[in-house]
């Protein structure tokens, strides 16, 4: 299901095609968030016009509403929300274990702007070796999540790529807990395989998810554990500790095993994608990465550009883009700029909450992190990724690397 | 600036060509609104996509944010908002007065959806005959509308037609009240025409508004003293009653006139475009049309469908079309039925209150309008108006009648 195409000689950095039931993505990729079925403001062919080759689907959202059952009787989450490209869906449990756990706020995954989803109105009930027991935010009503029930949600989206359940350890829990946590991972893990095997959909391929928190040991066994079992793929998931460079560090150990014990099974990096991120990401073996960032930021009127100092984003709703005629940025090919729409306009269309400017915004935000992944693989085809991995650093635009290579 | 090319025989009906300053629009021809510089949801590119050559944009909202100076400064309205084809902006009297006059729940025109514009928080202090003077809804402060200031503000927006500034009578006051109001009205069209005359942009066209409320010898005078004036179009305002056979007859009564006093100057009828009121008016010889209905229908959940025994509407949220695998109209050529939405899906991102869902149907409800008009001219020029009206009024799907005469 993976061709790893070109290997760079400096990094773990590989180029490759993932082969999925509904056709092919070139990796290293990033992958839009569909959470409710659509990429929010956008339509598929949007997306599709940007150059992506894939979305995330959230079981947990598509589980409450419209339900498995209807999704599958539509057609399954492709035919439904009429993109036929692949799709992943998560497992539903980050956003389980997100209403349970708390003080997600500290760590650098899960840190949400000002609206943050409507998960807060949920409440977990009760985390037993059998599953999760949760509150829905939408009806009140009781639920139930375990390795099964994820697995049998998936099938019925019929996703490309599903991803087994695991329990999402938070930050601030002892070393034990972590370790206790990651031994229940690892049997759901394969509570969910064994189930795939027996009832899931021919095609489907399943991705296990290495936890192990910020203990490097953990994080060692946890992938030697999960490279083992029967998956297509592995995810790297939990804990990814409180900064940056904890972050990495987690990631490095984690695609350092897997160089060792499953150097050709795609990586997948969940809920990542600051620019600088997929940057060192890739650098660091991951193949594909899904992230709210472009997205979310998008609909807060935040517009990427390249400029390392401001984390690589402006607020368009400053007062001073009031009189600004340029576009977000400069000789941008993205729907928004490419257009010549200015920031004066975006700001007027924000602060009026008019809906054309939150699309707008979430156009550019995801046309430009495509390009930085685009740069990325033709640096790595090119055997370039370390010059060029510099310049987006540096602060170069996205899509020049690719132009002055092509 | 108008050109008649064909008259119907049986009716009033007539296809033309408008030439404004950006460029050409085949009447008769529906408007979309822009109020707030973007035909909400969409961009410019989906507009034209759809057939559109002309959209409005309200002064009342522009003049208040981003503000004339600003937009003027940013190369004028159509630059902006990167619409390069022709523009009308309304006076910002319709705004204005619907703040102070209150009761328009019980007039045809005016009628609002549970999620009316913020218009309602701002207040008229008082209106005199200079202007008006009011509290805007944005900021608290006091702002002033006279006629020199709205042609003035419509100059710095550099549309192609501007409206007269013209006092909204509503429709619960005396006769008495309706004449001193259209007096004041063709009083302040002079004052407009001379502004104009001395300091308009060249190029932008002014169309009077012929008031009178729902008395005959009113509309007759009022239409006859606009007639008479240098305005190059002529819009038809105010109160058109309270249900639909008291608006075809206010209306049918101002073109018998200008059909005697001004046969070739354009007319538009402000504020009206349910379907079935769009067929009555071109019937009456209207050439335009502008209406919030068929976007902000969209934006809740409202699609239109060739069914007047439905108002030509389906609620999307209505529980029926949760499992409906249908588009919203069969055959339809619009982007979100000839990419296969189902009902269902739009259903569930409505609930789920995702702005595509949003995006969509209002994509399908201008489509759908759209199509009524283009039939309607093809009806003219083919001399089968009289068949083609009658089968839109008895549910015909638009675009049937441009078919089968191609």
């Amino acid at each position: 299901m993976f061709t790893v195409r070109v290997r760079d000689r400096g990094s773990r950095a590989r180029a490759g095609t993932l082969h999925l039931a509904h056709g092919e993505v070139a990796t290293p990729a990033f992958v839009p968030l569909a959470t409710r079925g659509a990429v929010k403001t956008l339509e598929p062919r949007d997306v599709a016009g940007l150059g992506y080759e894939m979305v995330l689907g959230n079981t947990f959202h598509l589980m409450l509403a419209p339900g498995p059952e209807l999704i599958a009787e539509l057609g399954g989450l492709h035919e439904m929300m009429r993109w036929p490209a692949p799709i992943i869906t998560d497992s539903g449990g980050f956003q389980v274990f997100s209403m349970g756990h708390g003080g997600v706020a500290d760590e650098i995954k899960g840190r949400r702007g000002p609206q943050a989803s409507a998960d807060s109105s949920g409440s977990i009930l009760a985390v037993e070796e059998q599953g999760v027991r949760f509150r829905s935010y939408l009806d009140g009503g009781e639920r139930f999540l375990g390795p099964e029930t994820s697995m049998a949600v998936q099938a019925a989206l019929s996703s490309d790529i599903a991803l087994v359940l695991d329990e999402c350890t938070p930050f601030h829990v002892t070393r034990d807990y972590t370790a206790r946590s990651m031994e229940r991972t690892h049997r759901w893990l394969t509570r969910c395989l064994d189930w795939h095997e027996r009832e899931g959909p021919a095609g489907q391929r399943v991705y296990g998810i290495v936890q192990g928190g910020i203990e490097p040991d953990l994080r060692a066994a946890s992938t030697q554990e999960v490279a083992a079992s029967r998956c297509d793929g592995i995810a790297i998931g939990g804990s990814l500790g409180q900064d940056k460079p904890q972050m990495r560090a987690v990631v490095d150990w984690t695609t350092a095993e897997l160089e060792r014990v499953a150097p050709s099974r795609p990586r997948h990096l969940l809920g990542i994608g600051e620019i600088d991120d997929l940057i060192e990401g890739v650098r660091r073996g991951i193949d594909t990465f899904d992230c709210a960032m472009p997205t979310r930021l998008g609909r807060h009127g935040m517009a990427l550009v390249p400029d390392p100092g401001r984390r690589w984003r402006i607020d368009l709703h400053k007062p001073r883009f009031r009189r600004d005629r340029e576009p977000i940025m400069a000789a941008c090919r993205c729907p928004a700029c490419a257009q010549g729409f200015s920031r004066a306009y975006l700001h007027y269309l924000l602060r009026a909450r008019e809906l054309t400017g939150l699309r707008l915004v979430t156009l550019h935000n995801l046309s430009f992190v495509a390009r930085v992944m685009s740069d990325l693989r033709a640096a790595i085809e090119r055997e370039r990724f370390d010059e060029v991995a510099a310049q987006l650093h540096a602060g170069a635009a996205p899509g020049a690397a690719t132009r002055s290579t092509s």
